[in-house]
């Protein structure tokens, strides 16, 4: 990329492609991981009750990419389980953050200034993990743009992608909700970089790879340091996800209606008691918006029927 | 076979035997199991919301039987990913029956003389299947039968056995039933061909492997299209299931009453209530059909309760 | 180790390693597989109206630990159905438990004398998965500790730890508790066994292998005879845990008062409520006890609350 040669990047992509992310950066993808799991509903509560499940719940947030593309390649899973070290600084910080006398780690590592900083470093450790599950599934499998994308995918954003089972471990079970139903951000955008690398390692992207490596970690770096200074959970994608989802995903259907609407159950529902069912749908629909289709626990049942509930008086 | 030798279909057998799945009948198999999935409640709320959702769901309804036979036999899972025409097939599939201007693609393939073709075809896709997950566990596991149904079951009725997990994709959750409580017609039929294939496969069956496939594709075909014929959906072995329920299961337990009646939830109730519980179930048994213990969601519960409310006043 | 050597226990633990396990004591551990299958409750229900599903259920009690190993070290997970003695062994224990013609054989092995010397026999089998699992994995990971232990505990305890989905199997799914949650005796000093193992495996241990196979088998036999005979199920160790427990996971946090009390949920609840919480959690705590939070039942949720409910009105 001539663009980055002019600017003289190119000496700072090649160092940042050769800096090693052992010690600091995996440490702070620890250090970020575990407050992530310390702030989900009830965490704190399960580490006192059995600090097992919770550090069996730790080690997911932690190595849950290399758990999922372990799975998906048929190579055992307690493979992370061998990096020593890994596990061991993993550890470390578990019981740091949750265990720590005065609860001086978690009120430390939780201030704004540092949680920046380690956020950005986790960030780093992203594009790592990407490239690696890209060049692992590229071994493997040639021609086949589809697995390394998946394997790229599974790598850096694991431990969103097994959630449910994440949570199960803490006996919380919430099958409505899943990240490919209502992607995060960060599994969007490591997708993003997958589909990205995924082109520039079969060469149709016509760049070089530390050059991708610096644009994308400079831009996922950026992007979540504005995030986090905004506070916005917006995706800077947004406007391209609409046309591409009203361009490709909405049809001509009985149900084009719901499109824009996908969110109101309220209205869904009359449409779709109102409308005649297409030939062939001879099943019961539910008229629930599929999301929480699946009730698993009755309390967000219940917070769904709330919603449900205002929403339809605002309307009718 | 020399009843089939004597038949002259001899040669029709080794035609078909020699026949390519590829790319009719896969095509045909690719239709007919997205249909299916469209026709799912909730499945096209899920495809507005979420078009990745619908997309893996409608993936793991194609190649579910590949998927399943793969972690059964410690390949890798994205394997399947890898075979990008059959993919690439599959996902044009997903987007003309799911997104189609007008719906056309679906209305058409939804009229009944087409879509009876196309269940024809995709039933011939089965045996192929079946055939193939019982020879590979052959190669694998020389002397093991059990091994060899298992693995022909699963590449012949994988999407079914895995719709537990399919389902959960789509945020649907349903513990209270699988197809191990409840077997469906194709996951039955499918059973009954692993086992056949299996015997034949090691010579317990004496059948030509070409024979045993154009006798069993004939009888799924046939047996298909009459029940799409007739509307019905009765298995054509009820009667010997039966039998052999009656033969090998009922026992003279204390619950051997329950027999008969295992739909009947309320008189499953006054009976268990009713008899002193065999000595070791300390445990309180719950006297609700096992098929609903789950209670997952709290809709199956409701209705479950109001139909045993609607069975016990019939009753009582 | 001399002490053993003195007390002319040589012989005897020779004896005990060279033991062939097959096929009394695996015998031994189908029937008490079995029995504690049929004792869950709902499993009779299972039985009559779908033996397939309740053989399914009886074959992962009885293996596994080996169904789980297997996933963990990304080897076939049907490898344990090509072993035909021990499957056919299992099933005749599976249909004479839950068919046999006036229920003879369950209410023969329920007797206390019988069941004491079958479970005496089967915690025998367990030291013999666990040093097999170890030694597999020292075998693949030469000097992971983790990985030895995590196989070890996989291979004794894996019906115990794959409880959840054995349960979804028979249509049942309680994801307010698992293993890791709330440990079973069997499942800790399992647990306990692998520790012991791999540390006598890679030397930090310096015992011989027959001599710890010897304390190992007596102790768990022992403790099984007691726990069963005096009819507690308090774990020999409570007291050593609980002093670990009050060392290592109560810390200073504002949550320490929940310490000797999280079974009260009714304080938790007052004392959370009460609290200030902590900077970063933003989210709305479930003020339930963790190891409910699921609400996979709801029979679970309603003894639970009925449960809270109690423990309320005894406090304020």
């Amino acid at each position: 990329m001539d663009l980055l040669g002019l600017l003289h990047l190119d000496e700072l992509s090649h160092g940042l492609a050769n800096m090693s992310m052992f010690p600091f950066f995996d440490m702070a993808h620890y250090i970020v991981s575990i407050l992530a799991l310390r702030e989900q509903p009830g965490a704190l509560e399960v580490s006192r009750v059995s600090p097992l499940a919770c550090w069996f719940s730790s080690m997911l947030f932690c190595f849950g990419g290399a758990v999922l593309s372990a799975v998906m390649l048929a190579e055992p899973v307690v493979a992370p389980l061998s990096n020593s070290t890994g596990v061991l600084l993993a550890s470390i910080t578990w019981y740091l953050v949750f265990y720590c006398p005065m609860d001086l780690v978690y009120s430390c590592a939780a201030l704004l200034p540092l949680r920046l900083v380690l956020s950005g470093m986790k960030e780093v450790t992203r594009t790592w993990k990407v490239l690696g599950g890209v060049a692992q599934a590229h071994g493997k499998y040639k021609d086949s743009l589809l697995v390394m994308i998946a394997i790229g995918w599974a790598k850096g954003a694991g431990g969103g992608l097994i959630s449910n089972f994440e949570q199960l471990v803490r006996g919380v079970w919430k099958p409505e909700t899943n990240e490919l139903l209502k992607m995060s951000y960060p599994t969007k955008i490591t997708l993003i970089g997958a589909v990205l690398f995924a082109l520039q390692q079969t060469h149709y992207l016509p760049l070089r790879t530390h050059h991708l490596m610096l644009v994308y970690t400079v831009f996922t770096v950026v992007n979540k340091s504005r995030m986090m200074l905004t506070g916005s959970s917006g995706s800077p994608f947004a406007v391209i996800e609409l046309a591409i989802y009203k361009t490709l995903f909405t049809g001509h259907s009985p149900y084009a209606a719901l499109t824009g609407e996908v969110k109101k159950a309220c209205l869904d529902r009359g449409e779709t008691n109102g409308t005649a069912s297409p030939a062939g749908t001879k099943e019961k629909t539910t008229p629930v918006p599929p999301v929480k289709g699946g009730r698993g626990s009755l309390k967000a049942k219940e917070e769904s029927e709330d919603a449900d509930a205002t929403n339809c008086k605002k309307i009718n």
